[in-house]
């Protein structure tokens, strides 16, 4: 060797075991992915050696903040894969990693296996395997192990009969032992520790009804007080999340008239997105609609029909907002000394004005904007719906969520993006438990397949968890425009079953309302510009269906989760199949539904009986939750029909398992 | 806000956009990419970020240690993703990152444009954009370009004709200088700095030629001197890369006999893997070879026919080596004092003793081990066939290949591994510049395809070089024991033209030497125990169709790189049909190998017309460079015979435009 050539040598270069490729990772550890108390978290890693040394690892996690790790052992999938997984029992920040290492008891087991197969000679060996367990049970010393390691070790050294000796060295006890307490001096620590956030079982399951409380009244303009009323309804309904636009006083200045006109007549209510006047801002409430305590009575009133009641986070201002006076440098001002409103040319929105978040004084803009969500954190809100938070910096997002929740882990933040994949997905990352998606777009077999299959199959799932919504105040699609009562019905089951968090926004959607705006997805006299009077009890409307959907969900676990799902064949292309089924097993569903709103359709649905453990020659009962009708099955291709007169979808609780007559008392 | 809730702010909450999704980045920026001196870096990020503001952005690069950066600006590719890219002209460590910005100026300058074309007053919103243009101005005071941004901002202030101001704001010359001058002070800074490796070009195009030296002799034994005159014929064969296996003094002691035989027998040479005796180690030459200097002349003399010597670094002992007496402590001894030979058990390696990486000396062995390859780098080697790196610490390769590529970076390693997927592309990870590959063991036409899409149309390709090998001295395959002298044509023709490396271990090759070990693939009476005589002037040798290969290889750019590998449809399972095209389109193969080596085979092929730029009503012109044969070719599909007995593979140079009237030089 060369004088000139000594280098700086790493710390310690007898780690030979590389950890890699380990997943959920989100951007190398960056952010955090997502899970709910009770859902598991599996994580994987190539794990594996130079030479054909033997390895063993774990995972290993904690609470974040909490001394110490969990560790569970890996167990190996093949090709260097190794999982273990672990199952998260509290909600807040957990972090977890890998660790492994070259186990040289399990190598030379091998070894002493392969070399007694083939006839070798393994005195030698044995006493090597003696030094081994030696010290194994130095490591384990002072436990019972110990002791037993230590009698093992001297058992093996021992040995005189060679067959003995090497029945020894594989035995059941040996392995156990041994493997307890491996020699992990050398072992390599995966480089990242990553984060996980783990949420309450609200932000797995949750089913959404969102209404105008103004429009609950008997007179000109209900109050918080009047949708209170309401509430034993919408609890009948199934919901489990109330969610009331902003109800904070609504801005006079360029009001908003009837159908988004620029021009407010008398009595016209405005929009409630255009939060603030001289009444109050993002604390207060409307005076129309009540006060603070009427808002907390209504909290209160819907805790006790078991809902929680999400607040509309619209962190955007009126021009009479009291911000605009108190803080001026929170907004753009123009060059003529009027404040910049609200645009995306060529349109306007002059009855809002944006917060700057690019001025010098962000950091108070930002201090003041946690002290909105905690003034009502601490009124007994923990689901915020957040407007349009893709207008607003990232980095805000990030900070905020992450403050709020570090205090208060059981916050749900529902993210009203709907724009680019990038920055939806982006929201998701920096902290959002919950997400509006596409959904409200896709109709046909093929847009359905194609967006479940991206958001259940693909690492999205890590931390994107979608919201369906197939309606909301600002957009009537198409398809409901066109497809009457039973396309309501079919993007209810729909939305329903594809995702265990859906929402709609009502009474529109159970009444079936499609008017919109002629050549737009808009509703036409939209309810956000003025007070509407609905109908509730009119016959036709969904809300029974609603009500079984809800109870269907409720009582099947297989819906109480999004990632279980599975397309399954139907040879119509109007008619999608798939299937959940519960994490134990246990609870099965088959779902079909029609797509078509105007006519029956008939096709085959393929019944995937291996999964289900249906044997192939055996009968099975196919229970319709949603119609109550039940059929009995066998095979694996059946034959199905869905008329929209009678209901698009069935929902089918599949029993696999039909009595027979050794089940018959008196068989035996 | 309540006082309670004051929390930690970021340094700099206004850096709104974000760059993620960089590619290529191996593990987070742990591992370089790499790529060879002209060979282009396109660099892709998701760049975006909140609202409908426009961004803009650069790639930067250096090289590493270098102060500054270059700067290409990204440019769009739709969906948020963007790209630029930059060629690297030097050897050596680069490194790269991705740096965003939010672009107020083009944001403005789309307000107005759309402001304009509704026909809305923009009077304010010009003021507001000669604001940004003197900022603009100042930013780039002191320069030309500072100069007529203050009068362009001047004029857009003072334009009192609101057409002409408008015309001003989103014409040429603004948008060009604005453009030059983006206010970078709120950028987004990717979050790492990405490494880079750049290689010689050898590394990126390269053909083998492996052979024993001490079989090129008339006598029993061969010299590097009588190898030295066997290297004109190497020459003429077209081979850039001459690989000798390890030219070190073998060892005694359980020296191997012929056919792998425990024992040897007087006068058998010993397999030269097994390094070391009490003539020297790895730094010295087998004296039945020749001296030093012999080996300085072979080099040199290899050197002059423009071929460069790749060394065999094979870090295993003899048990006769130098290091076992001098560093007992590098070596694994068993309890009954023996030294720990190589062994897989069964299978036992008794004439080698494996280094202990696990040793509390490994320092001073990295130490010495860098100092074998430091003492032929100086001697001129700068290529290193590399024997079983997958029996050492990955760590140790990284840290030596670093440590010779930091002051040598035209030094060249061959990872001479054929193991698991993962551990063999963690030895390209780790920094060696090209990889043995499956390629030995994938013969059907899906084989081929599905093995060759993984290599260049994955993320493998930013790191794992493939080096094509038909055979090996210890591989065999089956296909050449069957296929007879036409399997080793068309492997030949698979290799040179899949995969721009590539190699033979010759002559074995070139003579179609196809007896094997009965039920393996293993040469019978291997070259590794023995020394042979070859008959190099054999009929039906194949070095006139190596050479022909070879002169094809180097003149055709096309086949200089791996990555533009295109497969085509052929409508017979035996013809695997492709192509490669030159980066700057001149010069385009389609080749066609017919993979049966009994049966001639016909069958139709499509010609990508478009791609080749090709019009659909015009003939083009197959010129085969293999047969020398030559067709007229028309429309995308087109009949081919590919014949055996003839030759297996035809490789087209496609001319895309013959001449017509108007070329004729009398037509005007």
């Amino acid at each position: 060797m060369t004088g000139e050539h000594s280098r700086k040598l790493p710390g310690e270069g007898r780690r030979r075991v590389v950890v890699e490729a380990v997943r959920p990772e989100l951007e190398g550890g960056r952010f955090p992915v997502k899970r709910v108390v009770g859902e598991p978290l599996a994580v994987r890693a190539d794990v594996f050696g130079d030479g054909h040394d033997r390895v063993g690892g774990v995972l290993r996690y904690r609470k974040a903040g909490r001394e110490g790790w969990e560790e569970e052992a890996l167990t190996p999938l093949g090709n260097d894969r190794w999982e273990a997984r672990f199952v998260p029992e509290e909600v807040g920040r957990y972090e977890y990693g890998v660790v492994a290492w070259a186990d040289r008891f399990a190598t030379w087991q091998e070894d002493v296996r392969k070399k007694a197969a083939a006839g070798q000679e393994v005195a030698v060996d044995l006493r090597m395997g003696a030094a081994l367990v030696a010290a194994a049970a130095s490591r384990a010393r002072g436990t019972p192990d110990g002791k037993r390691l230590e009698d093992l070790s001297r058992e093996l050294e021992g040995a005189s009969d060679p067959a003995i000796a090497a029945a020894l060295a594989l035995g059941e006890e040996l392995t156990r032992l041994a493997t307890r307490w491996p020699d992990r001096s050398l072992a390599t620590e995966y480089g990242r520790t990553l984060p996980l956030v783990v949420d309450p079982p609200l932000a797995g399951f949750s089913s959404w009804y969102e209404f105008f409380p103004r429009s609950c009244g008997e007179g000109p303009h209900g109050t918080l007080r009047d949708a209170e009323r309401l509430l034993p309804e919408v609890a009948r309904m199934g919901f489990d999340v109330v969610y009331l636009p902003p109800f904070h006083p609504i801005g006079e200045s360029c009001r908003k008239g009837r159908n988004n006109s620029p021009r407010a007549e008398p009595g016209d209510p405005g929009s409630p997105w255009a939060v603030g006047s001289r009444r109050g801002g993002h604390r207060a409430v409307h005076p129309e609609l009540g006060t603070l305590g009427d808002y907390e009575g209504f909290v209160a009133a819907a805790g006790k029909l078991g809902m929680q009641v999400a607040l509309d986070l619209a962190f955007q201002c009126s021009p009479d907002h009291p911000y605009v006076s108190k803080h001026p440098a929170w907004f753009r001002w123009r060059p003529d000394g009027t404040l910049q409103h609200a645009e995306n040319p060529p349109k306007k929105y002059e009855d809002i004005v944006p917060l700057d978040f690019e001025t010098p004084e962000w950091g108070p803009l930002w201090e003041e904007l946690l002290g909105v969500v905690l003034f009502w954190v601490e009124r007994g809100v923990t689901v915020f719906r957040v407007d349009n938070p893709h207008t607003k910096p990232f980095a805000f997002w990030e900070w905020l969520i992450r403050e709020v929740k570090g205090e208060h882990p059981e916050v749900v933040f529902l993210s009203e993006a709907f724009t680019r994949p990038t920055v939806m997905q982006r929201l998701a990352k920096v902290g959002f438990t919950q997400s509006y998606t596409y959904f409200t777009w896709r109709n046909t077999k093929a847009e359905l397949t194609e967006y479940l299959t991206e958001l259940t199959r693909t690492e999205l799932r890590e931390h994107f968890r979608p919201n369906f919504w197939p309606n909301t105040p600002d957009i009537l699609p198409e398809y409901l425009q066109y497809g009457g009562r039973t396309a309501f019905a079919a993007r209810l089951v729909l939305a329903a079953t594809l995702s265990s968090n859906y929402g709609i926004y009502g009474p529109a959607f159970e009444l079936c309302v499609a008017e919109a705006v002629p050549g737009k997805e808009e509703y036409l006299d939209s309810e956000k510009y003025e007070v509407k009077r609905w109908e509730r009890d009119r016959p036709g409307s969904l809300a029974p269906l609603v009500g079984r959907v809800n109870r269907i969900r409720r009582e099947n676990p297989a819906l109480h989760s999004t990632w279980n799902l599975r397309f399954h064949e139907a040879d119509n292309d109007n008619v999608l199949f798939y299937g959940k089924t519960s994490e134990d097993g246990s609870n099965a569903l088959l779902i079909a539904v029609n797509l078509d709103p105007f006519q029956s359709q008939t096709c085959n649905v393929r019944v995937p009986l291996a999964e289900l453990g249906i044997a192939p020659g055996r009968p099975y009962l196919m229970h319709d939750l949603l119609g109550e009708d039940r059929f009995l099955w066998q095979g694996e291709w059946n034959r199905l029909e869905l008329d929209p007169r009678v209901l698009p979808a069935r929902i089918f609780r599949v029993h696999s398992r039909l009595r027979r007559e050794e089940d018959f008392d008196y068989f035996l």
